[in-house]
């Protein structure tokens, strides 16, 4: 893979060049942003469903959408009454190039949160700064204990994680208390949420830890 | 993203090169290679910790276990007392010279059907052919049924699609009959295998139509 090491750097000084440009551009407008970042199916847009209308009275919202193919989950928010961008890409992960050019289409909203759901996928997101001031991984206690582990840098990286799906672990053989001890090993510092999206235990620390996010 | 395309091109036509390389490398080995894809936690690894034993009367197994971190896949393998050898990448992908490796390193065990086990990844596996003879979308069922429509790439390149933990879809609102149809919209061709690794449901047309796998 040297070779793919060799050619990937100038892309990613230049995504980290641009994604500095975001921030401030989006520092201008007092417009604080959140990176939503997991493996497909961890449940990123339920919890921004639930999440949305709990703010509304609180914050402006809006949301940027990614995903390879579909714009199922920019409509699913729309629903909420919450404007949202759907981006279609081909590729493995968003990048700051991508945000740039979708901010402009949320700019008329003036939002003063905005949320970027990225592309399903534990790995390559984690390599792509977008400009955001906050980093979320949100991971399915269904996907089981030993992953925080396995891929670690997301988790690393990450302001807050969200243990999606709590209610699943007694069906899946996964214990949460080993799943938190494999979250604090590789991420310390971060704030843990454990919740359910679907029941909607655990979902209040969750919002007002949200609602309390400014531009860093 | 026109840069990441231009100069990724080079990478995946050396990857075709040497995964053809692989293929009859295998083949004159009478070697059968399965390449096993999916999300994180999709349940790849319990899947072979079930497969494995009863095939064992009938074909000489072996694994190669793909993980960013840790060796704790190849460990639940050796258990089972079947070969696997581990390597760790800082990719979100295997590709063909990672196998050419790893493939020497259990050629003394001399298998006839040799599983690869990629890393947990929805996108980015889909592209890099490894010289296998055929491909296996591990997906589960807690994922959501518009996943299959959303990450459409892999579905459509493999020739059996399992669907796991199906025993967790009424927790998680999500319909059998709906992610069959979602399946057989992106892969109409596959053999899909509705099961769970769990409670051993389904596993049986799995492990005949892998134990009847040969070269081709």
């Amino acid at each position: 893979m040297s070779e793919k090491v060799v050619l990937e750097t100038p892309v990613l000084r230049k995504n980290d060049e641009l994604a500095a440009q975001n921030r401030a551009w989006f520092a201008a407008r007092r417009c604080t942003v959140l990176n939503l970042m997991s493996a497909p199916g961890a449940g990123k847009t339920t919890l921004l469903e639930k999440t949305l209308p709990r703010l509304a009275a609180r914050r402006r919202c809006a949301v940027i959408e990614g995903d390879l193919q579909t714009d199922l989950d920019a409509a699913r928010i729309r629903a909420t009454g919450i404007a949202a961008h759907q981006i279609n890409v081909n590729s493995c992960h968003l990048d700051a190039r991508m945000i740039a050019e979708a901010a402009l289409r949320l700019e008329s909203e003036s939002p003063d949160l905005l949320f970027i759901e990225n592309i399903g996928n534990l790995v390559c997101p984690a390599a792509y700064d977008l400009g955001e001031h906050w980093r979320v991984t949100v991971f399915s206690a269904a996907e089981g204990a030993d992953k925080p582990r396995k891929y670690p840098r997301m988790f690393h990286q990450s302001d807050a994680i969200v243990l999606n799906k709590i209610d699943l672990a007694p069906y899946c053989d996964v214990s949460l208390d080993e799943l938190l001890e494999s979250v604090r090993a590789v991420s310390p510092h971060a704030a843990v949420f454990p919740l359910s999206s679907r029941s909607g235990e655990g979902l209040e620390p969750w919002i007002e830890w949200v609602a309390a996010r400014e531009v860093r």
